[in-house]
């Protein structure tokens, strides 16, 4: 993994995935005590940065092996984006979801023209098992949704982007707080960052009980989320461990690792709601939530925050403006 | 007015306003039965457009006078506008707004830094008396909504960006769907394609009952709100009456206009939440449900439509979500 590899993904990328600007708002500074530059790839193709890394490793594949058709599993967001990567290139696409994904996830991934085979996650199916022999039986390739070189290169985009936006607004140096579930964009960005802006620093943020990542970076190795972690709302980034390509990057690079509530990070959707006019899923909201309400773990004059995704029912984000909206 | 004095905003406004991307959804294309790209000024600094023309004015003033500060009558966003703008510029700002403009209008103006002062608008009080006597006792420059041709060429970059944005994605010819009050943000963009895009035409939006841009196209003259015109949610966009300066461009190279129900409004804003991830305003959101729920009265493969702004509570924008959040 390098930098030629991002700028390659770049390339590949361009006029494909949306730039997405660089958002700011008086009322968050104030908040945070601090400049706060968001980030919001919540309105990135399919509603989230997922569609950079599935596109990159899609076109990154030799012709006649993209055309038999792409794998995922994911529990959603990784799968739009393979889903409208794929239909891009004109090419199957089979998604691994899990039954309890977000009812609005299974809907958009199938409208994509994806075929989704659902697992089942709460009876303890294995999706990387179901996964591997749906590949390995129509010749599929599995797309990894971070511990693959391509997708953490095209996640590395939003890293160049930042690096760029940041300096048009006169910023070279930051903390860039980013949602982290196995870690690709958080290894892509701190990448990006470390050729393109090296003194800026990548902090991981995760949900409670979810801090996996903060807590390997602790311990200097992979520590797995224990058994029995509480449910959290942020679906997006509740994945089990770092990744193996992943957590070399982030431990070189990135870190300390941020942990925040799933009612900071509802917090931080009404607070985008009201300052930013975006949408953020409660998992795309972390790294917001920590930089608006745990302005203490943060350094520097500047906070840059990744929103990573908007893919939320409207349910859930009633129930953020409900607690939250009026005091944001 | 003509094309140079918009590129002269354009010069003036370049890192100060933001370029706001053009988006796109293909769920929304499907409603619509054709290509629909989306101008979010809702992600423009104050949550609308207004700042671009509010800082154009105020740029273009003499120094002298720009120092004593401005004045502006607002029911909501033109006033933040103004206020940011003349923030940014380190003088001064008086804000002229009705008592019953949304709290969180009246609210972020004065934590924008401006002094407001309230008018009975339920009760009759006429805004521009006010606006004109306070001008003249503080030696303040009124900076009109719309019929003043600086922020008409403000608003116009908005029109400068469509087309170029629209280039990159191949598209020259297309109807350019635009929430309309006063009409400056519809002359503005008007004169900026009748220039840079010639193939693109202006068709400007309003709620029903508050169509006066409509009727006016049609007769070919001012036609007012008649008296009685029933309370619209579009807040934003309840103008008596097309602009003395306004209609004549809108005359020449707009039209004809739309008119949509407020559910309308409210049905596009959950579309623009599911599908786009942006909050949009019901006043903000017109042209989007023209574009999505209009589609006969539009012609072309392709309609952008702008957003134009998201000052929306979280009550109002709740409501949006719960009567039409599961069904776009």
């Amino acid at each position: 993994m390098n930098i030629d590899m991002i700028e390659d993904a770049a390339a590949r990328l361009k006029g494909k995935a949306r730039r997405t600007p660089l958002l700011s708002s008086p009322f968050l500074d104030e908040i945070a005590g601090r400049r706060v530059l968001v980030k919001p790839e919540c309105l990135q193709h399919t509603g989230s940065f997922k569609f950079r890394g599935a596109h990159a490793a899609i076109s990154a594949l030799p012709a006649e092996m993209r055309a038999k058709g792409v794998l995922a599993y994911s529990s959603g967001n990784h799968a739009q984006g393979v889903a409208l990567a794929a239909r891009m290139h004109g090419i199957p696409a089979v998604i691994v979801m899990p039954n309890d994904a977000p009812a609005i996830k299974l809907a958009n991934t199938r409208a994509l023209g994806a075929e989704v085979v659902e697992y089942d996650r709460p009876g303890g199916e294995d999706r990387e098992a179901i996964g591997e022999r749906l590949a390995a039986e129509r010749g599929l390739t599995l797309i990894r949704p971070y511990d693959e070189p391509q997708v953490i290169a095209g996640q590395g985009t939003v890293g160049l982007e930042i690096a760029e936006q940041a300096a048009e607004c006169g910023v070279s140096e930051a903390e860039v707080l980013v949602p982290c579930g196995g870690g690709g964009l958080s290894a892509g960005i701190a990448l990006a960052l470390e050729a393109r802006a090296p003194a800026m620093r990548v902090r991981p943020v995760e949900p409670a009980g979810w801090d996996d990542t903060r807590r390997s970076l602790e311990a200097g190795r992979i520590e797995p989320v224990p058994p029995g972690a509480p449910v959290s709302l942020c679906d997006a980034i509740v994945t089990p461990a770092p990744g193996r390509l992943t957590f070399p990057i982030l431990k070189r690079l990135a870190g300390p690792g941020l942990a925040v509530t799933d009612e900071d990070a509802l917090r931080a959707m009404a607070a985008a709601f009201a300052r930013l006019k975006i949408v953020a899923e409660p998992g795309g909201a972390v790294a917001l939530a920590a930089a608006l309400f745990r302005p203490e773990a943060a350094s520097g004059e500047t906070v840059i925050a990744v929103v990573s995704g908007g893919n939320v029912d409207a349910a859930l984000f009633i129930r953020a403006l409900e607690r939250h909206g009026s005091r944001v």
